[in-house]
């Protein structure tokens, strides 16, 4: 990481210090998570940004090569982190990148999208099966309906997780249009 | 995948199909989710046997490789979903594992290891930087005060989606020793 936010001009040290503390921490959270450092760090350089950057913009501020911003910047666009913008009197074909800080709205695109499709496609499989042994089982060998009680003891067990999940979801999405992040204070499970 | 769960025994078709919709299932979960198809496919067949499975046992039912096998399945021990188990009257270099069914534990054993931490790590580094602007931004130049400024409300913004993390959290773990997964019935976030 260099030690400047923008090449020329010189900042306030508290600034530099607090700018490459966070992109340091979001760097090894992302990290942690399977992402990479980089995408930490770029999500982190154009949070702190008081201007769209582009790529060239993060290659210097990073000190990472180009083809490692293109990458690693598609995984923060595809996760709704970051959105392209067009920059007035740029080039048109550089793009410039900005910060989505609407985490309400982060977090319900990836619930939405993703989660909440596949948590119901695995619960309806299982509601599926369930049916499937308990409709077949009295007409099976004593040894078979041993192994399809265990099936339906643990397809019970498995299908738990996923109600939690989904509950969870649930709850999440039913919030976001009358909350703001900030103003929740308390979760309840009961 | 085979079409038998055991070598030399032959099961009812319902089973099998169940079994095999299971584990198809679960190895495209964990594909999405990032983990490769083969650990939700692992998961699923140690999951529906009513013997702990040994890594051949695997390598023949997932039609798999012994080092695919051994790598998944260390992935899943990591992740606290199985555990090894000595068997008696094998030999002890075969090792055994089977299915972690408890799910709260499963879920806190990873809440607890690991994300707490991090999001406890992030919180206080976030906390840091702000009490370091707030110190320093009265002496700053102009320029260097408004960026202040606007590092101020970003990392705000940031520090609540973890601090909401921090309540979703605890407030798994807090139901954990009093709840039964099964018997959730209700998140309210306020």
């Amino acid at each position: 990481m260099t030690d400047h936010l923008d090449a020329g001009t010189s900042r306030d040290k508290d600034l530099i210090a607090v700018h490459n503390s966070m992109l340091d921490g979001l760097g090894k959270l992302s990290d942690y998570f399977g992402f990479g450092k980089v995408v930490g760090q770029l999500y982190g350089a154009i949070l702190l940004s008081d201007h769209p950057l582009s790529l060239d913009d993060m290659v210097e501020r990073l000190d990472i090569s180009k083809a490692s911003a293109s990458m690693n910047i598609r995984t923060l666009e595809n996760m709704g982190m970051v959105r392209q913008v067009w920059v007035r009197g740029s080039s048109g074909r550089r793009k410039f990148y900005e910060a989505e800080t609407d985490f309400w709205q982060i977090i319900t695109n990836i619930l939405n999208a993703r989660e909440m499709r596949d948590v119901d496609r695995a619960l309806s499989i299982m509601e599926d099966n369930l049916k499937r042994l308990n409709e077949s089982m009295t007409s099976m060998s004593e040894d078979d309906r041993q192994l399809a009680q265990l099936y339906v003891d643990r397809i019970a067990q498995i299908q738990a997780l996923f109600r939690f999940a989904q509950l969870m979801i649930t709850a999440i999405l039913a919030r976001v249009a009358e909350t703001d992040l900030q103003d929740i204070s308390h979760i309840d499970i009961g």
